[in-house]
């Protein structure tokens, strides 16, 4: 594992290492904030899962979260969106391929030996953590759009895992939606039965749970009304009596100023979660 | 003047505008952040100039310096740090033309029918913010590296525009440093008296003065020993009996991971002064 890149930042360490990763069967670049308390006590950790067209990059760069991980004393890692590399397969849509993982493990040509990035991230990326990092093996989930999506489908299929879930303009229903409709075709094939496992509201309608899950939504965001979907989300928490917490926000869109609006409030909704 | 981009962020609205500027004699694009507060009475207004690079976006997209200005009742203005353009002279250097305007009156060919941003800044872009935006008339100034050079020499030359001033990693004496003699040669010609004018350590040696100062510094900075010097601010300010505050801040680097970490305190530090 190399150090890609350090910084100082609100008193602890931005970092970016690359590692070869066996479950991708590529190198692969993941970003971690530690915290100034990491010095005197490992600390829990909050897994970022970025959106379509982003790298590790993103947040790190944009959201601001920084400040209150060091508030509360909170590890961030924010894997990349999918597998890359010139040997890696890919397409020229920005919304499949490189960049496009929606963190499943494709079963289809010519995705399957490196689209495997739901068993990256909940397996080989956290045992790397734990090994090379001040952290216990407490963990939370977030994400934003894909990655929300990602952060929900791996909470509601692991909550023994995972402390808590939050999301910012999750892709709540991949399999109702273009998005998800594209990319599961492609990575999972036709059949649909096999998709379900990695649609958020299809998990909890078939009665798969996590204790609370806390979600923002801005309603001024291009895509909340073809690829979002908030409302199914809502829907299936209230018919299944899942706790949630799921906030329209006026005005707000789809990019990082949304998601630096409000992350201050996850990190703490979480710190809440990882430290009891 | 047309808007490029909104956003609401932090409960006010980021804005990027485009007008033509006869100044620069060419199109510019700069950004303007609206705080809640000036939904109810105008705001007083911080001028953010950024480095060597830079455009209007990256202080708005990575400096997280909204949340702080929506806490303040600030309103934060970003300038591009140059003219732009086809028809505007340029150089292959990253530390020449444009992307790296210095804030200054260019006197020399090819430069000088657009490479005026000093009077850019303190005279057109704030007569167009008076005019169009809801704000008292009432400014500070920060800025990064060339731009915290162009702040500290905007204000010691004109200390009754501004209320204050700080800066993250300043080129504080151009005349003596490799970038500013680079920079200064093209844009002002070889003698030197007339590159004074345009060092905030030789105006503060000929008596130039402002009410306070803030800076900070990185230790782990690249640029610190050969381009920045902060140490010639600390003496002249000493000298001149100009009160400062200058901090050197161990590990922190050259980014906006620094600016990221401090911008909090400057802002609280600019509207402390901006709201007397």
């Amino acid at each position: 594992m190399q150090k890609v890149e350090e910084h100082w930042v609100c008193g602890g360490l931005q970092q970016v290492w690359r590692h070869d990763s066996h479950t991708l069967n590529c190198a692969m670049q993941f970003a971690v904030f530690v915290p100034p308390q990491a010095s005197q006590a490992p600390c829990p950790v909050l897994y970022w899962l970025s959106g379509l067209t982003c790298n590790e990059q993103n947040f790190i760069t944009k959201a601001g979260a920084q400040r209150y991980a060091a508030e509360h004393g909170v590890v961030l890692v924010a894997p990349d969106t999918s597998p890359r590399g010139e040997g890696v397969a890919d397409d020229a849509a920005w919304d499949l391929g490189q960049g496009a993982g929606f963190y499943l493990n494709a079963t289809e040509s010519p995705w399957k030996p490196h689209y495997q990035m739901y068993d990256y991230v909940l397996n080989e990326l956290h045992a790397l953590v734990l090994a090379s990092f001040p952290v216990v093996d407490k963990r939370s989930v977030s994400g934003h759009s894909m990655g929300g999506h990602g952060a929900l489908v791996l909470a509601l299929r692991n909550p023994h895992a995972f402390c808590s879930v939050s999301a910012f303009a999750p892709i709540v229903a991949p399999t109702q939606v273009p998005w998800g409709e594209k990319a599961f075709s492609a990575y999972l094939g036709e059949d649909r039965a096999a998709w379900q496992q990695y649609d958020a509201v299809a998990l909890i309608n078939s009665g798969h749970r996590v204790k609370d899950l806390l979600v923002d939504q801005g309603l001024g965001d291009n895509f909340y009304e073809e690829q979002l979907k908030t409302g199914l989300l809502k829907t299936a928490c209230e018919q299944q009596n899942l706790p949630h917490t799921i906030r329209l926000q006026g005005g707000y869109d789809h990019s990082y100023y949304f998601i630096a609006t409000f992350v201050g409030e996850h990190i703490a909704w979480h710190a809440k979660h990882l430290c009891q």
